[in-house]
């Protein structure tokens, strides 16, 4: 039997979806399952969206332009504009989804081999794009005692080698929900600007910001147009994941002509999608101010809920919509493996995706979950209650900390 | 200013783009440029498929299943069995076209460094896709004397080594035309069989067969279930281009799993593409053989109008809906560059795709054209009096050539 490639053999499964196979078997067996493992908004598309895919007329459903249509870039410019950032279309590169645009990063700039730091825990499928792409992952740690903020400045510049291309972050991060500050941004700017390497922001969470604390986006430090690289969606802004339209914005000109050749051998973004991500822009702000209001309240009732539960610790997220929770477990893949193959309360059981599966060293995060607030708040608090029950009669709950 | 990759800066401009400004130029003087050198079709899409896209009803756009949605790759197994390709839903994984099918069958089976065999000239996207892998394509030239026959298997079996992963072939070819019979794919399969490497088909253009030949699939192939991998896409077979939805196909169960893994970390498919294309499977038989037709005659159209000009040889093409011209000209990157900043015929000129840029050895290929016979007929015949005319007054004209 001809082989396979190593890394398409030793890459790990996401842990967002692991489990799926368990979690169908469990919903064969008549048991509802409560999907905790993944951020699929439950709020509904603009309508203006929606009624642009209805009203869509075209004879032929053709091939766009490789880099997104004009009138789409001067929009998303229009939009940028309001969050104080700069940019021309010429900045900015249409792409299926952040996934496609952190790949077509990761292709521009750099070689088989070479290294990209990133705080972990982070999203698990930079590990997929990093592999696809030969890049090693250098992770440096954040900590759940100051709820994943950045790691120590001299940490992250104490990785940095020749084989360093890039320090990536994601903000607000998923999967912590930690909202970098200014001081972080410009540290990392300083940073980035020393070596002369790059700096890759992961902003699709943007808008999701709690509390009183402000989005800073890497395109509005100053003096870093050569260094920063941004990736967008639509996905979560407006609740389309689907359409699977993102983009890459950067000033960086060897940057934005390289990833034209890779975005021009894929032919073009989708192009129904990005239809209805155009029409979506006119949808009135008050939409995403009535999202927000709605995850700001359910954040709220979730950290509120777990954090009752004895012996579990909640890191408060700030924005996006997911949360790492502590729980007194020693090995939370097990757990939740055994939640849906083994549990249920009043016939119903959790989907939450196991933490291990967020860091580069697969020895951390063992004990920490990543619950995605995207459900309604009944269903959160009804989501602790069936975690404290299972927390309770699971066999191999440390029962030291549960009496803490 | 930070470096960007290798594979960035050398990337060759894609042949069937790299002219683009030029056009746009050429069409802000006034001038209407007939575009020959894409691959995007005229004809309407399926009625069934613009219809459910207008009847679209989800409160929500979001992600599909990572692999497409089971009813979809059961029609796709429905579809395939009238082709007598037998495989299951199992063995499909629903891309984003076939240009994402291409990424990661390599991602699949290949490690950096690693050598795939293509008979050239050869669809020029696959030069990139193969450098974002960090795979090195080994071309093996074919020839316009037998209308680019697959080259003798001795040729082939003489460039692999212990780097070679797979040997790849686009059946029916692009640019080429050429449809490979049962013969050449029977070598093939014994071949990829003796040194236990992967052959893997592009058959997108799979109904796009002119004359009396039958199309024969890589996966109707005895004995070569753990080797063979099938790409497939919606794109050309039901004119949407722009949904971007294509297919790998495998019965090699280690292939499909390291796929299902990448295909993981992009989440899915475009919803709005997907929704359209299985739509687009319930239009009767009569749609795609009307669109046939069409495409035969204009074949027929063509070949006739540029056989006729003075010193130009066509390669009559089987299959697809591409023709690959010699003009006699010494460097037809130079003459296409030409006719859309130097030429015009009653305020009208051609855009074509230089052929250089589907060889893996550049200095082939330099007297040839791709056309792309995506218009109709009276534009076909409009479109071979421009270039007669052209070539008539190009000052690099191989004079020599023209009165043979």
């Amino acid at each position: 039997m001809p082989k396979i490639s190593l890394k398409g053999m030793n890459l790990p499964t996401s842990p967002i979806r692991k489990l799926t196979n368990d979690a169908e078997s469990a919903k064969a067996k008549g048991i509802e399952v409560i999907h905790l493992n993944i951020g699929q908004p439950d709020v509904r598309t603009p309508q203006k969206a929606l009624q642009a895919i209805q009203t869509f007329n075209e004879d032929v459903l053709a091939y766009g332009p490789s880099e997104g249509s004009l009138t789409y870039r001067e929009k998303m410019c229009d939009y940028y504009a309001q969050h104080k950032i700069d940019v021309e279309p010429e900045n900015i590169l249409v792409t299926t989804g952040a996934s496609e645009a952190i790949i077509m990063t990761l292709d521009c700039i750099t070689n088989e081999g070479d290294e990209l730091i990133i705080p972990e825990p982070f999203y698990a499928n930079y590990d997929t794009f990093a592999a696809a792409c030969g890049v090693k992952v250098v992770p440096v740690p954040s900590s759940i005692d100051n709820d994943f903020a950045l790691p120590d400045i001299s940490d992250i510049s104490a990785l940095i080698n020749d084989k360093t291309r890039a320090i990536f972050i994601c903000n607000p991060n998923n999967p912590t929900g930690y909202v970098y500050n200014q001081e972080e941004l410009s540290a990392l700017a300083d940073l980035v600007k020393e070596y002369d390497i790059f700096l890759i922001v992961d902003e699709v969470y943007r808008e999701f910001i709690y509390d009183d604390i402000e989005h800073v986006s890497v395109l509005t430090l100053p003096g870093l147009e050569e260094h920063a690289i941004l990736v967008d969606s639509m996905s979560k802004r407006y609740s389309m994941c689907g359409a699977r339209i993102g983009c890459l914005v950067s000033k960086n000109k060897a940057v934005m002509e390289a990833a034209l050749k890779f975005a021009q051998s894929r032919l073009s973004p989708p192009a129904l999608g990005l239809h209805a991500a155009e029409a979506a822009m006119d949808e009135p702000m008050s939409y995403l101010k009535e999202v927000i209001a709605i995850y700001h309240e359910r954040r709220n009732t979730l950290v509120e809920a777990i954090g009752k539960i004895p012996g579990v610790v909640v890191s408060v997220p700030r924005g996006a919509f997911y949360c790492l929770v502590q729980l007194p477990v020693d090995d939370t893949d097990s757990f939740a493996k055994w939640l849906l193959t083994s549990y249920s309360q009043k016939g119903k059981t959790l989907m939450v995706a196991p933490a291990s599966g967020f860091y580069g060293n697969r020895k951390l995060g063992k004990s920490l979950i990543r619950i995605a607030f995207v459900l309604d708040r009944q269903k959160l608090k009804e989501s602790a209650a069936i975690l404290e029950g299972a927390l309770s009669v699971y066999p191999h709950t440390l029962k030291a900390k549960i009496i803490q």
